[in-house]
């Protein structure tokens, strides 16, 4: 994409100034009607070094409303973005409903940098381009507008400007350590620069290159560019509006699944008080001793709880954590979401809290809310919990190429049990405030519930993340199932890593 | 406050289970009434080495409702957290209204070991323990619920964990290297730490000593501590509320000023075009290199703008960073806070918002609402924006002890002035957007504004953070009035420093 791309072309300042009056103005109104109508926009700058990029950005940022939108300079990662994966610091910097989000440097540079000046295998640099090309999609799937620079210069204009820079007072841009071999290598870097362009071009995020030789022509070019593509996304949602607001929900319809996991299960297994006594105690101790062997080796691992109301998930995960330091394990009780975590793509809040790497984060109720609970009270349109099994399957699997350990328990029970822990609740003072009229309701909807938890566990029970049928009708058994499964993961990991 | 306290107080495990499960259910109740009446709550918990403290911890976690708080675990700043005020990463940290935040070790761990360790001298070590008692009474002014428990262990006692800890498999603790040295000095810490100790046992944030020898029982002492402190706050509450709710807005007075700062401004200054464009573009220039100058030497800069609507302070901004490199500048406009920022103490939000050193913050509009339009709207009540000097005078002091430059400009005009220019933005097509009807009735109020402005130019002009009064009937002669005053805090700064 960047052979043969014509670098003379240039703006004379006269034209520049009278250009860019007419296109901030246009600018700002669009900034406006897409804060109106809720589109979240990110814009990705990359270039060469001394592609003037600090600049053009600045004149860029100046036709904007700063009201309305966040710059986000991609540096160095620091101790806490080490500690969990690449695209964590992305994800958490999307922005919200009629925000823009512009990123000065973005995923494609630390790509582009960890992968070539650490001598990274291309087997990863390939498994990493898979992960950036989930995450765009998964963000224009959403609604979001992603528009993508690419900053261009020709290697002499490159010397040439090092060499002026030299002279003058002001450094072009602050090179980072790690950068410095960059600096020189142009020729060795337009191959693999080229070739992540090429791949990471898609119809809903292409690239742009812009001719940079010439800041005037670079600036006009990136604001026509933004201009176009506004109107573009504003009148695709306007036109979709028009031929009816709800088409994704039309298809609504029952899943068809021909054999249910869940109704072949066995709720009768039990086991005796004393035997769980004892057994619990073995597993805490041993519980405590592994959760030290995630930490020294930097081992992130990430505990799952869906299951019925009153299955036991509080109690186990309790129990669970009864022995461990407090230090290293999060217990991250999931519920409505927030104003801010509704304005942004469902996954943003669990990227948000995925733990650091050597860390437990144990999740009452997470992600699957949305093909459950969301799904099921018409929380999310059809569209939506149909696109996030796949959404979910790739989120873990980013996770787990990064070295997570991923337990996924449903906690499974019978309508009579539960039943009768209801009923437990009400008659017990002190436990009255955890059962409410949200309970009863969901009860009623036991079948509808039933089939999307059966259609959850086939579509996302994935050899990274497989999915554990906790059998919930005796607690004492649920509880000892949960210690030998999560137990049993950390061992295998350990051992397959040549650990123990 | 450690000498003389019994250490050996003991329950046995039989006693401790009986207890704890109906504290258990009391503090569960205290939670969920704290909730619902929007108390926050922040729990520090400090000690001496292998005092129990995680272990401890753990088992009060245990007790609550994980829905409702946050532990936070102080472990050596992070590179973001170096780059800011001590107290930044513990600001940002502090509970919305209705929930709990848990401080696994806290402030004081911080001072104890940057002051003792490296040996930095008292007198900071005095400035710092101020800052500390700022940040802890603007909490409970704001009616936040802070507990104090520092665990206390004998010599004895810690020196035979240690024997147990290196015979056992697990580790007490992690102990981070800078720490290293504090393990084997208690009694070289003992007089430092019962200083603190004394010096921060306020009323309104006392301290708890648990004698934490046996762990039931200091176990049961901080429950029972807890249950006592939420007891007494909601108690508190009820009371206040009974008494008359509105009682802090009765006394909404107009403020008591003689003497009129503003009235005496000349507001007829101007320059002319030429002149203005020929010194733009040297200011534009000088501040480009000392921008450089800043991010070398690690000074961070804050620039606040108020004044009144259509004063220039949006156009001023944008001449002001027209030249300036944007990954080391920021513009923050400050609007109507967010339901986050609504729930926790007003400084919340801006303390959160801080530059890193080396960096330069621009408000647009500020910290100061609280006194201007927060006052004048009666969006707080007259307790809250009085307090409201003392506690900003306090943030701008810490933020200059850390090395911060502040420059706050108060822009002035004329009504006639603000007049033409509502007019002609409602006669501009592309600059309707600006004028709003809220604009129409804060001119109505401008006798109160400005009464609200004179008083906040007089109690908030202190030596480290003075106010600037820009005449800004002329825009042009109101820009380079900034970049003067700018540049000359600037070299005044760094000649100070030894730097020019």
């Amino acid at each position: 994409m960047l052979e043969n791309v014509d670098l003379s072309k240039s703006i004379s300042k006269e034209e520049y100034n009278s250009i860019t009056e007419d296109l901030r103005i246009r600018i700002g109104e669009l900034q406006r009607k897409a804060w109106k109508m809720d589109v979240p926009i990110i814009i990705v700058f990359e270039g060469w070094h001394a592609s003037g990029m600090t600049e053009i950005i600045n004149r860029f940022l100046l036709t904007l409303n700063p009201m309305g939108f966040d710059l986000y300079t991609t540096g160095k990662p620091c101790y806490q973005e080490e500690q969990k994966p690449l695209l964590w610091r992305f994800w958490t910097k999307i922005p919200p409903k009629g925000r823009i989000t512009i990123f000065d440097r973005s995923w494609y540079r630390r790509i582009i940098i960890e992968h070539n000046s650490r001598g990274k295998a291309s087997k990863d640099m390939s498994k990493c381009l898979d992960g950036l090309t989930y995450f765009e999609r998964q963000l224009t799937d959403e609604g979001y507008l992603l528009i993508k620079f690419f900053l261009h210069i020709s290697k002499e204009e490159q010397q040439n400007r090092y060499r002026d820079s030299k002279k003058q007072g002001i450094p072009l841009f602050i090179v980072e350590e790690e950068e410095q071999e960059y600096l020189n290598e142009y020729d060795r870097y337009l191959p693999l620069i080229e070739g992540i362009l090429e791949r990471t071009d898609r119809t809903a995020a292409p690239w742009t290159i812009v001719e940079s030789n010439n800041r005037n022509f670079a600036t006009v070019k990136i604001l026509a560019k933004v201009i176009e593509s506004i109107e573009n996304k504003l009148q695709a949602i306007e036109s979709e509006v028009k031929v009816g607001q709800n088409n994704h929900n039309e298809d609504c319809i029952v899943p068809n699944i021909d054999s249910s996991v869940l109704e072949k299960i066995n709720l009768d297994k039990s086991i005796s008080y004393e035997e769980y006594k004892k057994e619990k105690k073995k597993c805490q101790k041993k519980m405590a001793l592994l959760q030290y062997e995630l930490f020294k080796h930097r081992i992130p691992l990430i505990m799952v709880f869906e299951g019925w109301d009153a299955s036991g998930k509080g109690g186990s995960i309790r129990k669970f954590v009864q022995k461990l330091n407090p230090r290293l394990y999060q217990v991250i009780p999931v519920a409505t979401p927030s104003q801010a975590e509704l304005a942004r793509h469902y996954l943003w809040r669990f990227y948000t809290e995925i733990p650091e790497a050597g860390h437990i984060a144990i999740y009452d109720r997470s992600w699957y809310g949305r093909v459950l609970v969301e799904r099921v009270e018409n929380l999310c349109n059809s569209y939506e919990w149909k696109r996030a099994y796949r959404e979910i399957n790739e989120f873990e699997e980013t996770l787990s190429n990064y070295g997570t350990i991923i337990v996924k328990f449903w906690m499974h029970l019978d309508k009579e049990e539960q039943l009768s822990r209801f009923k437990q609740r009400e008659n017990t003072t002190h436990k009255q405030w955890k059962i409410t009229p949200d309970d009863w309701r969901n009860r009623e909807k036991w079948n509808l519930y039933l089939s999307a938890a059966d259609e959850m566990l086939q579509k996302t029970s994935t050899s990274w993340a497989p999915w554990t049928i906790v059998e919930s009708n005796d607690k004492y058994y649920a509880r000892i199932k949960i210690f030998h499964t999560v137990i049993e993961c950390i061992e295998n990991e350990l051992e397959q890593r040549g650990l123990q």
